[in-house]
């Protein structure tokens, strides 16, 4: 196995539910992702968490980063809420000779409008070209972890 | 400018005209694919052709190449038809100091499900990541050109 | 004016605020389904409220009754959310001599995936039919006011 | 049973074919269309044809009009290519004690952006509620047979 993807909710997976009449993370949309993109390649997915990622304590990271490490692959794709992915990448930099890349989405991947599945793609190539370490890729921009900040008035990641 | 995007057709940009009952190359969406993804980078878009690749000349490869050499930008993504995409891959090969990453769709873009959106992010992470070469991004793969040919009954590409 | 759409909210309406991480009633989409099915009917657009169903005051209900009295249309259109479209719908009965179709959707239509596009089609064709009285159309069917119930568990409307 | 739909073809069901490179007529969209929309209705669908409907014969409308005769229903829903529409409505004016729609649509349901899944639903209420006749059911009008024309020009349906 070369890569592997963990989702742990975040906007990417909402689903609406009308019996609530409101959005709540749900099933990740991944394997619908992957399968619509005609990729073939062979890419266990371990669904850890479904959380929007405010929700996210030190434990929850603190089983995030073991999930990698015990991880047999070297590639790591990341999908996560937005407004703590930069922490999390953080708490990751302590994890030796893996390319981790989080990515996520600021509108649901079941939108008509939405920028999870390029957000998924542009992932998938990074995690198979970038040396060992943690980034964030979104907007299209690749960020090592520890660089970057979301700008939540602007809906986008920026340099530090 | 470090990063452009060329155009020249291919199912990706096809659309469907009613008047003539028929889908032809029409207006590259990636304006809409990188705005929709939030994309950002200011990235030039040059929209070179609107044919299928297997219309395609020998000349207009060559217009292709030139686009490239003259372009001030050292990574270059191209849009591109599948069918012969993997030739103008080798094509490039001669050009030096440059990556550039041609990707295309098996869909069109406009389509409610498509690989379009997919290998348009899965491309400019690629093209931003990898060393100066010739490479096809399609299918959540990165193949170096002369090493890859589409396989038309499986609908995908694979390795020569 | 010969129809008029009014606009009260409901799941039809939503949109996804990242800012907030939820989901609120935004602007309705009527205006871009119309124009996406190439509508040629000139349609005004009352937008009067956004809000889910359950939070309709007897106020409220007061205010669409007036709305729709005071329009110079005989066939009103309303959106509506789900929850509580029944007992507006039988409010509207006491209104003489207009066709009043009432829909609404189960999902968003700024889903990928949503009943919203195929109801307002569905109640734009009612609304022009159907004799003076009260009826709300939803999943294919047209149920006279004071004749249908919203079965929650089954996430349809049926009858009482 | 009481209303039957009847497939022919036409833009509504076209589908995007990479091996050929080009749009083809496919297998009809109608049942998704129905699902989704959470139509609760049981709703028989014949598919009697996959053809433009240019390339509809007098052969072919006249088993269009024998499937329209034997049926059961009295609810008759008929998608169909839209340059030859008015035509076939006017060969079924021949059928008594039958409500009948023609719908199609100008842009293929499984395009993002479409027209075909507001036109269904607009059919599906015109057929359950107009009078004995042959209407078609487009652009969010109801013209009765032999008083239409399509306006290639202008991409739509209007009075003749």
């Amino acid at each position: 196995m070369t890569i592997q993807i963990i989702t742990t909710g975040g906007t990417i997976d909402k689903i609406y539910f009308d019996a609530l009449s409101e959005f709540q993370v749900g099933e990740s949309p991944i394997a619908s992702i992957l399968h619509e993109a005609n990729v073939t390649l062979d890419i266990p997915t371990q669904p850890l968490f479904r959380k929007d990622s405010l929700e996210l304590t030190d434990a929850d990271r603190e089983a995030i980063r073991q999930a990698v490490i015990q991880s047999p692959a070297r590639q790591i794709l990341i999908t996560h809420g937005t407004d703590t992915m930069a922490h999390t990448a953080e708490v990751l930099l302590s994890v030796a000779d893996k390319t981790i890349v989080l990515t996520g989405a600021m509108q649901p991947a079941r939108l008509r409008s939405t920028d999870a599945i390029f957000n998924v793609g542009f992932a998938l190539a990074a995690v198979q070209t970038l040396p060992y370490g943690v980034y964030i890729a979104m907007n299209g921009r690749l960020f090592p972890a520890g660089t970057v900040k979301k700008n939540r008035h602007a809906g986008c990641f920026e340099d530090l």
